[in-house]
C-alpha cells in the first residue's frame, strides 16, 4: 500500500497540535468533570454541605428575567422571520437594543450598521478580537483579566502584551499601570482589551482610569475593546463610566460588548451584543456568517426584556448579590491572611490565599473533591495569580457563605509550612 | 498631539483588509436585504405573485418537529443544568444523540468522547475545520459545494485545492473527478471537505464513489469531512452511503457533521452534532470554549425530538418535498434550454441557465427586485458557475412553482443575443 506521510509528520501539523496545547480548558469554569483527578494529594475527610459550582452563577438561584421565555415562545410561534434572522441580528431587535444602548452608554447607535448579535458575549469577544487581530500583532491585555482575551490573542496569532492591575494595592481606582499601557502604545500596540467591571477581581474603573485609557489610545491611535457584560450590576452607588459616551477617543476605534447572561441570567440563550463603527461591525458579521451564522433566532428574542426588566427588579437583584458579597469577604477577612478586594461590580470575587503546600490547579481539585466547592484557579487569568481563585458569587445565599467556610478548611489543611515559606517563597 | 501609525498604515491590518474583502457575504442566503442594487439594469415591470425567498428553507412551510418546543420549555423550566452544558453539549443529551446517530450512520459512537454539539452544522463545519487545518495546509474541496468550505479554508489560510464534480454529466453517480482527487493526495493534500448530499445539486454520492473517497484518504494517510446535513432527505429510495460506516478508512481520520436544521426545520434553534475521533473532537470544545461556550443550552433539548419524530412524520415530510422537485424540475424542463439535475437528496436545485446579458448576481438582484424571488447565485459555490443559481425548495408548493414559472419569466427577459453568444460566449 503506498502511503503518504501522515498527519502528524507534517510540520503544519505540529503548530497545530501546539496551537492546541495551549488552549487548555480542563480548568475553564463548568468543564471541571472532565478532569483527570487521580493524581491530587487529599488530605482529610470530605466535608458536609450543599455542594456549590461557583465557576459560574446558578441561575436556579437567581432566575431569568420575568417573562423572558414567554417572548422566546412567541418568536417559535411567529416562525420563520424570527428563526432565520440576519446573521448580525434581527433588525427590529437591533433598533430596540440600539435605543436602550445608547440611553445606558451616554452616546447614540445606529441599529442597521454599528450594532451585531452574537451568541454570548463570548461570541462578540471571538468576532471582534477576530476583526481586529491579524498575524504577529501586538495586542495588549490586563493581567489579571477574562482567560479568553488572552487565549483568543494567541488563537489569532497575535502576541500578548500584558498590562498589570495592582488590585490589592488601592480602593480608589482598578490599579491598572497606566505607564505600562501608554509604552505599550509607544511601542507600536494598537489593540487593548479590558473588562469593566474587571473579571475576575470585580474592579470598577474610575472615571479618571477609562478618561485616561481613551486619551492615550486616541493619541497613539490604537483601538479599544471594552467588555461591559457586568456594567449592570454595580454596587455601593459606586459611579460607572463607559469609554464610549466619554468623547475622548473617535468611535471609529471602541468595540463594546455586553449581554444579558449575567445580572439578567440569560445565559442559556447564549445572548451577547457588540456596538462599534460600521466598518468593523461588518468584519464581526462576515466571520458570523461562517462561525456559526447568527445567534439562535429564537433565543434572539429573549433581548426584548432585556433593559425592559419589571419595575425594582435590577435593584433587588443587585442588592441581593451585594449582600452575598458582603458576608462572603467578611468570612474571609475573619481568617487574616486572605488577601480580598471587595466587589465593586459583578459577581466575581478573586481572593488571594497565604501560600500553601500545592499549586492552585491541584488546590481547586482538592477543593471540588473534598469540599464539593468548585472554583476557577487564578491562573486562568493570568500567570502571576499562582495563589488566587475566582469564584462567581451569584448562588443561593447560605450555600455560598458555607461552602466559603469549607474553603476555608480545606485551605487550612494545605498551609504550607511556615518555615518553608521563608526559605522557598 | 504625537499620533502613532493609524492601524491602516500597518501591514497585517491592510491583510486583514484583504481578508475581510475575501469573505464577501452580500449574495450569502438570507443577507439579501443588505444588498446595494441601485446599478442593476431592470428590464420590464414587476411581476405579481407571492414572494419566495429560496435562500432558505421556509421553517413556516415545513414547520419544526412536533413537541420539539415543549422540550425546550422544560429544559428551560429544569434551569441551570440545561443552561450551563459542558462546551460539548450535555453528556445525558450526547448519550442519546450517539445512540440514535450510529445507528442511522453504521458504526458505534462513544458518547464522552467522539461527539460534539455545536451551534447550527456551520459552527460544526468551523470548528472541524479550524480543528484540521494549519496555516499554508493544502485542503481539497469540492465544485460546486457549501459557499462557507472555501471561505473557511481562506479564513485558516489553508490553500483551496479544487476538485471538479461533473454533475450534470451522470446520473448515477456525483461526477467527482477521482483522478483529480487522487492527484491532490498525491501531491500533498491531506485533507478533503464534501458535503452528501450535495450542497447546491443535490446529488447523492453512490456508494462506489464513497468507498473511493475512503480507500484514497486511507492510502494517502488524509482526514475527511463530510457534511451529511441532508441524508435524512433522500428521495426515490435512492440508497445512501455514511463513509464513517463502511470501514474503509481509519476512523482516527473521519468527521461527520449533521443537525436537525433542513429536512426537520429546526434551525432557529441553531443545532449541529460533529462526530470524530477524540483527538479532534478535543480539539473542536477547545475552539468551541473561546468561539461561543457551546450551543445554546435551552436549545439543546430541541434535539431529543431528533430522530424520534412522530411514526411516519419523517417519510411524509420527504415525499412532499419530492412532490416539489418533480414539479419544479417539470416547469424547468419545460424551457428547453435550462438544464437540470434533478435533486436526489435535500432540497436544493441547482439549474444551469442560458448565457444571459447581465452576470449571475445581478440576475439575482434583478429576479429579486422583478419577481420577489431570492435565489443564490452559482458564484457562491465555485468561480466556474457563472450562469447557476441554487435554490432552497422547502417552501409552500404551489408559492414555489409559481415562483420559479415568473423565474423563467425574468431569464426571458436578459437572454443574451444568439450572435453576441456565438461571438463571446
Amino acid at each position: 500500500m503506498v502511503r503518504g506521510p501522515t498527519t502528524d509528520e507534517h510540520g503544519t501539523m505540529s503548530d497545530l497540535n501546539e496551537k492546541f496545547a495551549r488552549l487548555g480548558i480542563e480548568s475553564a469554569p463548568g468543564q471541571e468533570r472532565r478532569q483527570r483527578t487521580d493524581e491530587v494529594d487529599l488530605s482529610g475527610p470530605v466535608l458536609d454541605g450543599t455542594p456549590v459550582d461557583f465557576s459560574h452563577g446558578d441561575v436556579d438561584a437567581f432566575t431569568p428575567i420575568p417573562g423572558s421565555f414567554d417572548v422566546v415562545e412567541a418568536g417559535f410561534e411567529e416562525g420563520g422571520a424570527q428563526a432565520y434572522t440576519e446573521y448580525r441580528g434581527r433588525l427590529s431587535l437591533r433598533e430596540d437594543l440600539a435605543a436602550k444602548l445608547a440611553h445606558f452608554t451616554g452616546a447614540g447607535i445606529a441599529a442597521d450598521h454599528e450594532l451585531i448579535v452574537t451568541p454570548g458575549t463570548q461570541g462578540a469577544l471571538f468576532l471582534a478580537m477576530g476583526s481586529c487581530i491579524a498575524r504577529g500583532d501586538r495586542v495588549a491585555v490586563v493581567e489579571p483579566d477574562y482567560f479568553a482575551n488572552r487565549k483568543l490573542v494567541e488563537f489569532f496569532d497575535g502576541d500578548l502584551v500584558p498590562i498589570p492591575m495592582d488590585f490589592l494595592a488601592t480602593s480608589s481606582a482598578s490599579g491598572l499601570d497606566m505607564g505600562a499601557l501608554e509604552d505599550a502604545f509607544r511601542s507600536g500596540v494598537r489593540l487593548f482589551i479590558y473588562s469593566n467591571p474587571n473579571n475576575p477581581t470585580g474592579v470598577v474603573y474610575s472615571r479618571s482610569e477609562v478618561e485616561q485609557i481613551g486619551t492615550l489610545a486616541e493619541r497613539y491611535g490604537a483601538t479599544v475593546i471594552v467588555d461591559e457584560l457586568y456594567s449592570r450590576q454595580i454596587f455601593d452607588d459606586r459611579p460607572y463610566t463607559h469609554l464610549r459616551g466619554l468623547g475622548v477617543i473617535d468611535p471609529e476605534r471602541v468595540i463594546t460588548i455586553m449581554g444579558p447572561s449575567k445580572t439578567e441570567s440569560l445565559s442559556g440563550f447564549r445572548l451577547g451584543v457588540a456596538v462599534g463603527p460600521p466598518r468593523l461591525v461588518e468584519r464581526m458579521e462576515k466571520l458570523q456568517a461562517i462561525v456559526s451564522l447568527r445567534a439562535a433566532g429564537y433565543s434572539q428574542a429573549a433581548l426584548r426584556t432585556w433593559f425592559a426588566e419589571p419595575d425594582g427588579w435590577l435593584a433587588e437583584r443587585v442588592a441581593q448579590h451585594q449582600a452575598i458579597r458582603d458576608d462572603i469577604v467578611a468570612v474571609l477577612d475573619a481568617v487574616g491572611d486572605i488577601r480580598t478586594r471587595p466587589t465593586e461590580g459583578g459577581s466575581y470575587l478573586f481572593p488571594t490565599l497565604p501560600p500553601l503546600r500545592l499549586g492552585i490547579a491541584d488546590f481547586c481539585k482538592a477543593l471540588r473533591l473534598q469540599a464539593a466547592v468548585s472554583v476557577t484557579p487564578g491562573t486562568e487569568f493570568g500567570p502571576a495569580f499562582t495563589r488566587s481563585f475566582r469564584i462567581n458569587f451569584s448562588q443561593d445565599h447560605a450555600a455560598a457563605v458555607a461552602a466559603i467556610e469549607r474553603t476555608i478548611e480545606v485551605v487550612d489543611r494545605y498551609r504550607a509550612p511556615v518555615l518553608e515559606v521563608a526559605a522557598g517563597d
